[in-house]
């Protein structure tokens, strides 16, 4: 099954949802223009279907294995992941001054999908080094800087992230991973570290680990908590790896999916570690970086969602039975003519569009939180786009699970066995939900940091600028009306839920946190559909004009699919928070 | 992870929602009282846990495997099949005369569910040997049945349906399998046929082959097709198993889930044959087969969302991380306590049980369609039954999807690793949708023949049924006074649907089509919901008695829950249905 990138789809959002107006005339992008982007994604795109997108399937069934310490990757990686570096392609959205591109977000968030639409267990790696530029760029010092980030960005080196305990998950409170500081200002880190995606292989010369861990005096929970770099090899005063540290690998999961990516064990025995930023504000740099971490997760939801509709369109399209129920042939005709398959993939489509829509819009506020002109510009970017980080995460992960199986179910019987490949799809999706906070967990940072904090305030800046875009829709044509209603009544029950969790905070933690799924689908349900609505008036404008009437067409069908499909569930979401806190909290297990 | 069968909540729907009054009084189940229904539940509750379930994980590790024409299974399935076979369990529900336990349905859909969610790659194999029983006591010579019936009801022999071919799934029209008449009255069947469950093993002594396929002079399409009987050996005048016949096994399917069950590919050249029934009306008796098989399906979806259920449970049980979100501990505490995992875990308990109890009620009107006094009563019952076929069918393997899918959310990362044991559940719940007739296939039976062909007389005869109970409901607490409102709101949307579909099936069959699965759904959401409203009515009685207030007390919290949380969604789905039907139609994909 051959893969396409779908930049067309990417260049339209970049163009007329990602605030491109405003985020082309920032001072690093001002020399860019929309055929730069194009260049870049095209090539991309190009590169990781011939290159990437091949050692899809064959790195599955292979998988990455363990042995002596070493980690074997499947055939194909290495020779693909040093193309890979030679190409640049690690470098896109990172800063010039360390050699990168210095793309914006909007840019580099298709990128990200490209590449693991292609493949999600090669493109793990690249995400997890991109995690690590950014904590280094927050946090680390000159000197870090100059050691190793050029090395990262260029993907000559790679970066991964340790958080993860045995006992240590979702609840970083409970680490025991210990640090002790050296005379010469080192640290002697030590403990069990789980769940390491790409945390041993040899692709790279080099891997910069991301620890946290405590200091022996540091506060219990969350506030002791420390962030170190310890490198995989020690690095040389000529910059070149040198002896091995003492950080091994004792084993890679046995996983349900992502199978060629290699999730390691790693133990570290008074491992020479040097301190990020200051001591006990580990968790604070580890959130910056996972904030970029989740939002890559979330464009991982859509690029898989992406993959199994392109699948599952061409299994559609090929796949031949059964007579048309409409009468229009006496032969069996290819089953995209059937009604369930057609609903079928038009939900796996404006499901994936919507997704692609929504965190092309967020890369937009997350460019400008970065270079806009004033402090209190940026801060407003800042918090519109922290409060979209996640619904992307959540709501494009939960989709992408989604689209997967629907994927499996457009196939039939072939959809069950692994050669045909659509179950690939379903096993590797289900990552996404988890891996960087669970749904739940995205959830509670919606409600509590998000919502409750700014007591709703930002929430409701967004309702404001739904309701400006359902005006807008409301002087349109009858598509456009429709569309209008629909996300008319979604923005009011996000109203409505938001007045009730700002309301009922003070009378039931559990209620209000019962709530933040449901809250978190609704919210993400209606982003999407609204940069899908976006979308239908630039397209109707479009064809209005004559131009490019069949992508412009299609534009149009998703939007009202989604908006008489996909939004109306936002009714029964706010019915759920509104009416059904009782009946949860009621519940016997 | 241990297992233990629900038979608690089985007795409970076979007492209360099964109509067990009217089937106890039925002829062939005069004899039979409740407590003889729990000692059999129990006992096979107790095999399942003890002998079956265990060999689940395993099984699925070592998957079934194929060389040189034979099917080699994982270790213990021999070994526990042989054990099954002596402790009669495969002959639960199975006519007296043929050696069975002539149980009604509304037990032996309990048995199936027990030994599905004990391990369903194990209990596929007594599934199709039920099929081949259902077939050959329809349509069987005297002469086969006295040959094959008690070796197939005993377990002694298992039995296949021969249906798939490489280009013929869904489409049985396309079927090109030959059979041509010998001069002595047998066939010789030629073909390949392709996802055949145990295909090929050796746990029994014979296997016997059902096969459709086409006479050199048969009409084309479905209405040419035969039934044949070709035995894996011969059977000797005594009665056991002899030569080989020609049908060879060529390979086994590579699946995502139900590793343990062998799919083969069989290749019948000039196989001898024995026609069932008459020829050219095979499609008509594999619907009888089919209806039984569909109806096991939907066990199968109830039993994986139980195991799923179990295992998540436990988990949370068990699984400590974070404090809670109320302040009420400054520890960690088992993240059952966490709002979202209870709120996870209440949805897949109330889909459990939902699914559970219709599939009850549904049993019991079989029971009714093959014993009641009058052809009258037969024939309403089987009208009433077979509307809940495709329902059940449909609507619980969805949902044994989601099901499986929440539980692996609930266990979080150790949910993505294979030896945790919730990943599996994932992978073999996501043929249920598919095998005997996708959930398309099902919505295209409930629409076609099940409403159209009556205008939707029996649709309505349910809708009156469930009008009923929310007037007893209204009469009752607040608990049951909330839920009338959910059930009543939710059958109203039926009924537009119904009335919608029978409108306008004359002007657009791709609408009506297209609303299928949306209308399944709905329906499926309806009577699960409706039968838990049953139960709660019934357990406020009982607690009202003081009659063992945690059962009685739980099955109220579930149908609240239920009511607020899933019978919600019917009005989404009236609302994609009525107003969604021309955006589907216009979906560019």
């Amino acid at each position: 099954m051959t893969f396409a990138a779908p930049t067309k789809d990417m260049l339209f959002n970049l163009e007329h949802l990602s605030g491109w107006s405003e985020v082309s005339q920032l001072p690093p992008y001002r020399d860019l223009d929309l055929e730069d982007a194009a260049a870049v994604l095209e090539e991309y795109g190009r590169f990781c279907a011939e290159e990437i997108a091949p050692l899809n399937a064959p790195g599955d069934e292979a998988g990455s294995s363990y042995g002596n310490g070493r980690v074997t990757l499947p055939d194909g990686f290495s020779e693909a992941y040093a193309k890979f570096v030679e190409m640049g392609w690690q470098s896109l959205q990172h800063p010039e001054e360390f050699g990168g591109q210095g793309l914006p977000r909007a840019i580099g968030a298709a990128g990200t999908e490209i590449v693991n639409a292609a493949n999600m267990s090669f493109a793990l790696c690249p995400l997890l080094t991109d995690g690590a530029i950014e904590a280094l760029l927050t946090a680390g010092s000159d000197d870090m800087k100059s050691v190793y980030l050029e090395n990262l960005v260029s993907g000559k080196w790679t970066g991964t992230m340790n958080l993860t305990e045995p006992q240590a998950g979702s609840d970083l409170a409970l680490l025991r991973s210990r640090a002790n500081r050296q005379e010469d200002g080192t640290y002697t880190v030590s403990g069990t570290k789980i769940f390491i995606t790409y945390g041993e292989h040899d692709m790279s010369e080099n891997t910069v680990h991301l620890v946290l861990a405590r200091t022996p005096d540091a506060p219990a929970g969350v506030k002791g908590i420390s962030l170190f770099l310890v490198p995989k090899f020690f690095v040389t005063p000529e910059g070149t790896p040198g002896d091995r540290n003492s950080v091994r690998c004792v084993s890679v999961e046995h996983k349900l999916g992502i199978k060629a990516s290699p999730t390691a064990v790693l133990e570290f025995e008074e491992a020479t570690g040097y301190l990020i930023g200051e001591e006990n504000s580990g968790l604070e740099y580890m959130f910056e970086m996972m904030n970029s971490a989740r939002f890559g997760v979330g464009l991982q939801g859509v690029a898989i969602a992406e993959r199994a509709y392109q699948q599952a369109l061409a299994y559609a399209n090929d796949r031949v039975q059964s007579r048309p129920v409409d009468g229009s042939s006496r032969d069996a005709v290819t089953i995209v003519h059937h009604p369930d398959v057609r609903r079928l993939l038009a939900r796996m489509r404006v499901l994936t569009e919507g997704g692609r829509a929504m965190a092309a819009y967020a890369a937009g506020w997350q460019d400008l939180a970065r270079h806009a002109d004033t402090a209190e510009a940026r801060a407003h970017a800042a918090a519109m786009g922290e409060f979209l980080t996640p619904l992307v995460k959540g709501y494009c992960t939960e989709s992408g699970v989604e689209v997967a199986s629907m994927g499996v179910q457009v196939h039939g019987g072939m959809g069950f066995i692994e050669e045909t490949g659509a179950a690939q799809h379903y096993r590797d999706a289900r990552i996404l939900p988890i891996y960087e906070g669970t749904t739940a967990i995205q959830a509670n940072d919606l409600v509590g940091r998000k919502t409750l904090r700014d007591r709703g305030a930002t929430a409701l800046k967004f309702a404001a600028l739904i309701e400006e875009t359902e005006q807008e829709l409301a002087k349109g044509s009858d598509q456009a009306q429709a569309v209008a209603k629909r996300l008319g009544a979604a923005r009011l029950a996000f109203q409505d839920v938001v007045a009730h969790l700002v309301g009922t905070a003070s009378e039931s933690m559990n209620s209000v946190f019962g709530a933040g799924v449901p809250y978190l689908m609704l919210a993400g349900n209606l982003v999407a559909g609204w940069q899908l609505a976006r979308a239908l008036l630039v397209a109707e404008a479009a064809l209005a004009r004559g131009e490019d009437p069949d992508f412009m067409a299609a534009k149009v069908a998703s939007a009202r699919f989604y908006a008489d499909h996909v939004l109306t569930d936002a009714g029964v979401q706010r019915d759920r928070i509104l009416d059904g806190g009782d009946s949860l909290l009621a519940a016997i297990l």
